[in-house]
């Protein structure tokens, strides 16, 4: 089912939420589609669990094989695994930060990447899309070394990535949120274990409060939505503790633990991403 | 082309540099197998580019169907991107952080990875293989967030995955470096720009000091081979300043600049992997 973020005459953005079948294994994950006037993206368009569904999903709206960018926010498997498909069903280009540009064509076959990446230098940048633009924010270490946001001007949507994640399913991940505080505890323990420093938090904080944000959307969970709710987000996240803040030494101690395969195995359901 | 790392009567490490074709679209990158009486690991197994190479070449040693585990330093595409291939192919397990344990599934197709994954807890552990042990050593934010080096007490390799790469062809990566100073040119930027910060590094450099290290093997490029060469490493990524230590406002500013798809294409050949 898809979601519209936002519609008017030559502009559109949709959100999938639950494209990924709900078996545990794998984490909740959205995707993007943005139109503008007839010209096609995709902002983080998953793994190969996703690809089939948003392929088809998409289709009511755009063909997928006009598409022009996929743009993903990094490299993870939960952004951009399903690469390989992506470039052999479309002409579309990879616009992706420098550092994984050569990391990237390891998603896919020999050849598949040649004259189909676009490396994004780390100042960002303005890509052009139909009659529009969107906007490649810096958005390092939130949570790869590279990394970047997705800022669309004629929505006002920042497209955050990693960012404002939070932990739930695809149901909950397309009921959008008004009042931030209850919503915290969802993302709060992955954004300890996930984003770097609060250093980099504050640096991005003080770059964002420059745009007018209407609706900040994560690639998990949901979309927090008008200027309180984003402002108490900005809020929030400027003074997290979180990443290296929270290691010292007790962190990097040689082990002794026996890892046994059986006790560690990971099986389905386990709803929570656990650090630790 | 394989490259034996150490051997005995029960013990072998095997190394392989070139499997990925060099059309310098996609970072050179090593994989490794582990055999101890019998049972088989391999570590850090790769992209889609180097899965049937890999799994032809190891064929020679180990049949790559009796493989136990499939060890991943973290989730980045050149580590594991293979990984619905290899779960068809073998009954390994996944051995990798239980940050990743739910976005590793999304390499997967659907329901391949139930009851293949071994989530690793922050602090590491030690991994029975054959009648001997590997160590899962914690190595977070290097550059990772959940991020693991492996030990081999047999053979006193400690595999770095990222740490200690540098950035060379196949060939150059079968030369073992003991000098460490003209090597370090080859490290330094991507270290810079991937590692996370200065504070991790030493922590991590206290940690391993307490090792006995024959050979610090990385993902990328060369092995650092001897005491003295390993040592050196120790001392010189013990102070250097990386990642998040050399970010500042600069880094984050409203985008100005255009990106022109064509400008910003990457081509073959690209040989060093740039940052900024």
């Amino acid at each position: 089912m898809s979601i519209e973020l936002y519609r008017d005459e030559h502009h559109a953005c949709l959100m999938f939420t639950d494209l990924v079948e709900e078996d545990g294994q794998a984490v909740q994950a959205n995707q993007f589609l943005i139109v503008d006037h007839g010209v096609g993206a995709v902002i983080d368009p998953g793994g190969n669990l996703a690809f089939n569904e948003l392929y088809l999903g998409m289709s009511r709206f755009f063909a997928p094989q006009q598409l022009s960018y996929l743009l993903a926010s990094h490299a993870d498997p939960d952004i951009i695994a399903s690469l390989d498909r992506w470039l052999t069903s479309t002409r579309a280009k990879l616009v992706i930060s420098r550092l994984w540009a050569r990391f990237a064509p390891h998603f896919a076959k020999v050849g598949k990447t040649e004259d189909r990446v676009v490396g994004v230098p780390d100042a960002g940048g303005i890509l052009p899309l139909g009659q529009g633009v969107l906007h490649l924010l810096p958005a390092h270490f939130m949570h790869a070394e590279g990394n970047f946001h997705f800022y669309d001007p004629a929505s006002r949507i920042l497209f955050t990535g990693d960012l404002g994640a939070s932990m739930t399913s695809g149901a909950e991940a397309a009921r959008p949120v008004r009042a931030l505080r209850d919503h915290i505890p969802r993302m709060e323990g992955f954004h300890r274990r996930y984003m770097v420093c609060n250093k980099i938090l504050r640096l991005w904080v003080h770059m964002a409060r420059k745009l007018d944000i209407a609706m900040l959307v994560p690639q998990h969970g949901a979309p927090i939505v008008g200027a309180r709710a984003v402002a108490d987000f900005l809020d929030w996240i400027e003074t997290l503790e979180c990443g290296v803040d929270l290691f010292d030494q007790r962190a990097y101690q040689l082990p002794t633990a026996q890892i046994d395969p059986a006790v560690n195995a990971v099986r389905a359901p386990l709803r929570a991403v656990q650090g630790g």
